[in-house]
């Protein structure tokens, strides 16, 4: 059974890629990061994700980007914007994925893991440029060299498995393969108990992939 | 003045990077990781430096490495060598430069920089895959699609200035600089006070380094 890193944020898109790859038969050790975001919801929804999943392990990284700033996820202040406006939004972590690709290639080496799958997409792209496939291409060469299975071998292959999809294909794969998406969280400004704000841009897209998918959508909202 | 970011961990190396990138007209932006390793007394080495050589800013970014593990400078399960054996050492701390250059990445898009400067280098090198030339490449093809700069623009150049340096060398170019090596601590298992152990992998080659340059070494010993 090979093993794989699989980055679990909590989310709709994360957690799909987790049962993915559950599916086609990998030992999953999950990985979420405690970044100071202000959606806290996330990390507890991680948890619950990777245990009903079936995880074979579960960690959260403290990783400090408060102390980098630059985002409205973790500069308080700098407002979450309810409307998405043109080219990158506020939003945006500077260089949050290569962060987490950078940390999941790390376990991924104390692991002797053969994959990381991370469940980044065309639509989470919305302007995020570490969202794009020649940063997946680019991080794949990278990661060769980067580590003692690179120098020993060739080091571990970056799985993008929603790359190409749209939210309503994410969901219906997810769907499909039995994933309750009622556990997940995406809002950017979710309460303590994970319930959504409904306006924000990743409640926005979210709302939408069910719409198109034809599916009833779980998400609790704040009243 | 163009603006970089300076990799700043309180030994040697990065110390004399710092220096020649004042000496070259850089507005220096440094970094420093709390990572949890063993040898504490860095963090406060790299906050002297920073001060004593001018920084524009320094900043600590803490990061959990503790919870992936698999190396003696984060496991306290893992006792440091004495010894250096042969291929990849212990003490290699798994993909920790990835990991630093990608937060170096986003503080750079933050503060604006156009370079990123580390001070890795062949002797460093040691077996330790993310020494080599061919990952600082890999990097460098990494960060100009990974930012917004990289979308709008090209990322930050990587400049790795010791890179082909012997640790004589680079001390040597050091003090030429003026730069006071007393302040900097290279050893693994330091204490609080900064004092060497001199029998860790790092103090023998910080050691060979001043006896090859023809210089009297600061580096104070535990009695």
């Amino acid at each position: 059974m090979m093993r794989a890193v699989v980055l679990l944020s909590g989310g709709l898109d994360s957690a799909t890629c987790l049962a993915m790859a559950k599916a086609v038969g990998r030992e999953c050790h999950t990985v979420a990061f405690d970044y100071g975001q202000r959606h806290r919801a996330e990390l507890l929804a991680s948890e619950r994700i990777a245990q009903r999943l079936g995880a074979a392990s579960h960690r959260v990284v403290r990783l400090g980007l408060d102390t980098i700033g630059g985002s409205a996820l973790t500069d308080s202040t700098i407002a979450v914007p309810e409307q998405q406006g043109g080219g990158i939004p506020v939003t945006y972590v500077p260089a949050r994925n290569t962060v987490f690709l950078a940390l999941a290639l790390g376990l991924s080496e104390v692991l002797d893991a053969g994959e990381i799958h991370i469940g980044v997409n065309a639509v989470d792209y919305s302007g995020y440029p570490d969202c794009r496939p020649a940063f997946i291409e680019a991080f794949q060469q990278l990661a060769a060299v980067a580590t003692k299975a690179g120098v020993e071998s060739h080091g571990p292959r970056i799985v993008a498995p929603l790359l190409d999809l749209s939210k309503a294909d994410i969901i219906q794969r997810g769907v499909a393969l039995g994933l309750d998406y009622a556990l997940t969280v995406s809002c950017y400004q979710a309460d303590d108990d994970g319930r959504a704000c409904g306006r924000c841009d990743s409640c926005r897209l979210r709302a939408e992939g069910f719409a198109m998918a034809g599916l009833a959508d779980p998400t609790r909202y704040q009243s």
